[in-house]
């Protein structure tokens, strides 16, 4: 009998340690990570960490370790261009990394290298007695007959060849995955023309002004790429050359030297001078996505096994580490018995839908991006040109707030064949399901502290039901029926619902791993009397009742803007339902507590049953 | 010979480690601190971190390390009198613990032990290879004829007597200061009448709402407070008896029980158990002021051995550390040469006359506390009572804010007998010689980041001169001729400044350890051209110029909410030189570049010569 686990996870890189991090979350399964290389990553590689990345590693306790590492921000970038005199360069604009139309906490991409996260993550991970088998193989797995751990997996490793049984095999093993070649799953090819970069992380001296900020260089010489890293360390890309062969041998034609050489023509008038190099690479930029996640059952990929692209958006460990979220929590509902199999069926549909735009979208970036200066109509000073639109337009997206999983079995917009289809979709709700749940300050009743409801249930698996009970005066009589009707024995929640004392430890999740409730309530915190609300089936979220009482400019006391913002009713209020993931699923109303307590039922007896 | 060090100080509790870690950060000083106990303190005790102190933590880059800890922040207070009908106690209002009106970014005091702090400070100094002599006792000191090391210390520990010797010593030994007995300096009673209150640390069940948040109770059966200390943790005061014997023996008297069963009965009809207790002690609440702080030389004394009162305000601890932070910059600018001995008269000035508001708060704020219900006129229901009204006019006091040591040697307001008087105080200035330079955010020019200018300079030692240089498209020739005026031989500060290249770690002090320049345009950050700017005299302070562009509610871009708030003129300018501590020394104009370079030098040459 060989060992037993509920997942194997092939490759220790961000995706899979995110995935094993995430997982951890959510209960006490046994997982297994490998991964071929003997020690993590030390230097360079992915570093950039978007908005809505940070909001997840956020919500999963890790921001404060990230700043630690004193990471680096953009806040703005400059661009480049040539002069008109054609001698040199000169900076044509500016713009935020972040414009103010983007719904973010934090107005700056994060840029951290991948040996920074990795060793966060597996601090992490060790937190539950987690460990990456390194160096190990994965060689090849196949279906057994075994209800219980139907996939075997073959490993290898010095000590020798074994084999392991598995609920789930999940390859997060890179660009060139095994898995997926097991699976038999082919990459598309979404574009012919390959770009060939080089990249150098260390310490510069330069009379350049923005070396401080992210700059995209376009001159004559060439077009190049300014990322600062923090701590005084710069990140340098420079286009090497234009190529439609993806297998030309490029380490034998290119040195170090190279791309401080061109750097220099391409900076001029400009002087760059390396103080310390960390690490110097090479890599033709390729648009490649896999024609599916998974044989559909047990084994799944994700992150580069499924989608690679160029680095110049900083987006490839973003979406990557999605996919790792996305694949965790519905892998934790399943294992619960809480949603059906089918849910995992959503994975795929998703998050290579989110992968698809992504190239789509880096298609035309890297294109524009690596287009001579010439190609480009001239502009004259404050113009902008296609790639400064491009840039503008895109930062919603490349944000990672943009992304959309459309209506699906699990997000639901004016849901067809519903018993409670009318309590769906309220007049006036801004929510769109398939997208982010915003990002909101509210005051915590219990302590007066001034919070992000988006943050508060920390990332646990768990949906999060918000029940945004309006103005405390008013909705008593619908706040009694809501609570009576989640209560009753033949309520859906309530049959999933343990029977234990609230805790300060348990109080994200005292009656359940699956879902939790918040009541978020439209007055100044001190009119919401706790013992008051905290009644009955509420009475365990006595950590989770929110005033919406801080106004745009931070004054407090002053109800209504998250209501506004969200498009509840001020006084009747209305119910949202969000995923584990901080996507929103659906929204209700709240005038009759009867019907919206059977509208949750209703919504969660599907996930239970069906996913379609 | 016996060893010797530049300073030597007695006690390492909060005050003598934030000493120590002050000055460590100002230069290479040879530091001697002992303690009389054997360990650190591990619970209980000093808990609240005033906003003021928690911006100076912050300069001192300990901020993170407290927050690590999870401590309590107090956001709002409630307060519970009696119920009308006589039985058990109601709420009768609300407050913010720091009202709008203060300028402050964190609206809440920080409540974090003192094993905490302690732990945090020495792990500080280790960095400097600095540890505690423990168990080592301080037994006398006298002056001997060493013009280097002038005061000889005689130390006692289980290793046997000891004699060094210092440049200065300083008495953080607590209310029963040893220094202070040989010093020959006696305290003042201030007020006769003392509170004998008893104290609980730990985790509670209770059903009282207001758990969560800071409470003073006035009852029936007696007074009490709530302070919560995070992570579940809650602190409860109690008050015993009143007194007029300061000898009457306690700990014979009451016992824990005692105290929570009081508690029970105060709060009655509510319910509280402890299911753990992490400390309990009980102490009269006498208010105490030493008549010197110093014998005008060498020895000085400073936290509990100058001032003991009620800890209800919470400022102990926080009025301990500002007194160790004032020393600190004082002893480094004079051990540098930069500035004349009699600078440090102004210590025992300065933080006596402090302490002296203090005091008088704390007499009148403990009695009110004390005092039955019945001794105050019952008041229905929103009606504010003496106490509220006190607290919320102190509330400013209280964070730390309101601190002003007034005009003297240092703090230049409309100076008399100096030759650019007419440079100072220029028409419409709102800055305070004497009070804490306010907070404000600003972007960095150099990376685009947004930043606090007050904490940009870490605590370092070092004077801040902040050239708020207007519109960088009307300033250019004042600037030049300031530049260049300060750049001359004759100019003071160009004589104490060395010739050092900028690098990225001498970054806040790349000319000297006893000032630093910034510079702050009254433009969008993107106006503003770096290497325009940062030339000649200024070429070194790269890293610190600045754009006022952030608006009241968070837009970018919109210049002048500083300038605004300060009240310089957003095109011509001025000049604020903050002193090392953030306190206000003086302001001048930048109408005309020479004139101000020659006041800038002429305040620090009276400095340089004699601070009176």
């Amino acid at each position: 009998m060989s060992d037993t686990f509920d997942i194997v996870i092939i490759g220790a890189g961000p995706v899979g340690l995110t995935l094993a991090a995430a997982i951890r979350r959510t209960g006490p399964y046994t997982i297994k990570i490998i991964d071929t290389k003997p020690d993590p990553t030390l230097c360079g590689r992915a570093s950039g960490v978007q908005g809505r990345t940070l909001d997840f590693l956020e919500n999963m306790g890790l921001k404060s370790h990230i700043m630690a590492c004193e990471p680096g921000k953009v806040f703005e970038v400059a661009f480049w261009n040539p002069s008109e005199d054609g001698e040199g360069i000169r900076r044509t604009s500016n713009a935020y990394s972040y414009p103010d139309f983007i719904d973010t906490r934090y107005h700056h991409s994060t840029i951290i290298h991948q040996g920074h996260i990795e060793r966060i993550l597996l601090e992490d991970i060790a937190k539950s007695s987690i460990k990456v088998d390194r160096p190990c193989t994965f060689s090849d797995f196949r279906m057994v007959d075994d209800n219980a751990y139907p996939v075997q997996v073959d490993l290898k490793s010095p000590e020798g060849n074994t084999t392991v049984r598995a609920k789930y095999l999940f390859g997060a093993d890179g660009a060139r995955s095994l898995v997926r070649e097991k699976l038999g799953i082919p990459m598309q090819l979404k574009d012919p023309v390959t770009f060939v970069w080089s990249v150098i992380d260390g310490v510069v001296k330069t009379d350049f002004p923005d070396i401080g900020i992210k700059c995209t260089i376009h001159s004559k010489s060439g077009s190049s790429m300014i990322i600062p890293e923090g701590r005084n360390r710069t990140r340098i890309y420079v286009q090497l050359q234009r190529t439609t062969d993806p297998n030309e041998e490029l380490w034998s034609k290119y040195k170090q030297e190279d791309t401080q050489k061109l750097a220099n023509k391409i900076f001029s008038p400009y002087k760059i001078e390396w103080e310390e190099v960390d690490w110097w690479s090479m890599y033709p930029i390729g648009q490649r996505l896999a024609e599916h996640y998974t044989d559909r059952h047990r084994v799944f990929i994700g992150g580069d096994a499924c989608h690679t692209h160029s680095p110049k958006a900083g987006q490839g460990m973003n979406y990557g580490m999605f996919d790792a979220q996305n694949f965790a929590w519905k892998f934790h509902q399943l294992q619960n018995g809480f949603a059906a199999p089918s849910l995992l069926d959503t994975y795929e549909q998703e998050r290579r839908k989110a992968a698809n735009q992504l190239l789509d979208f880096d298609i035309r970036y890297a294109r524009l991006f690596s287009s001579r200066p010439e190609a480009e109509k001239e502009k004259s000073k404050g113009e902008e040109t296609e790639f400064m639109k491009l840039h503008r337009t895109a930062a919603s997206f490349t944000s990672g707030y943009e992304v959309n999983y459309g209506t699906n079995g699990l997000n639901w917009s004016q849901p067809a064949g519903v018993v409670n289809s009318k309590a769906f979709d309220p007049t006036g709700v801004k929510l769109v399901p398939g997208r982010t749940f915003p990002t909101c300050s509210v005051t915590r009743v219990i302590d007066a502290h001034p919070c992000e409801l988006d943050l508060e249930v920390p990332f646990n698996g768990a949906w999060r039901i918000y029940i945004f009970a309006g103005d405390v005066a008013a909705t008593g009589s619908a706040m009694a029926d809501l609570e009576s009707r989640l209560a009753a024995p033949a309520s859906f929640l309530r049959k999933h619902a343990k029977d234990t004392t609230l805790t300060w430890e348990n109080r994200h999740g005292p009656q359940s791993s699956c879902f939790t409730f918040s009541l978020v309530y439209c007055n100044k915190r001190s009119a919401v009397e706790l013992n008051d609300v905290a009644r009955g089936f509420f009475a365990p979220y006595r950590f989770h009742i929110y005033a919406d009482d801080i106004s745009a400019s931070g004054e407090r006391g002053v109800p209504g803007r998250i209501y506004e913002k969200m498009g509840f009713d001020k006084v009747k209020g209305g119910v949202a339902i969000v995923r584990p993931d901080n996507f929103v699923a659906c929204c209700l109303s709240l005038e009759d507590g009867a019907v919206t307590a059977d509208a949750i039922n209703e919504y969660f007896q599907n996930v239970g049953s069906t996913v379609s």
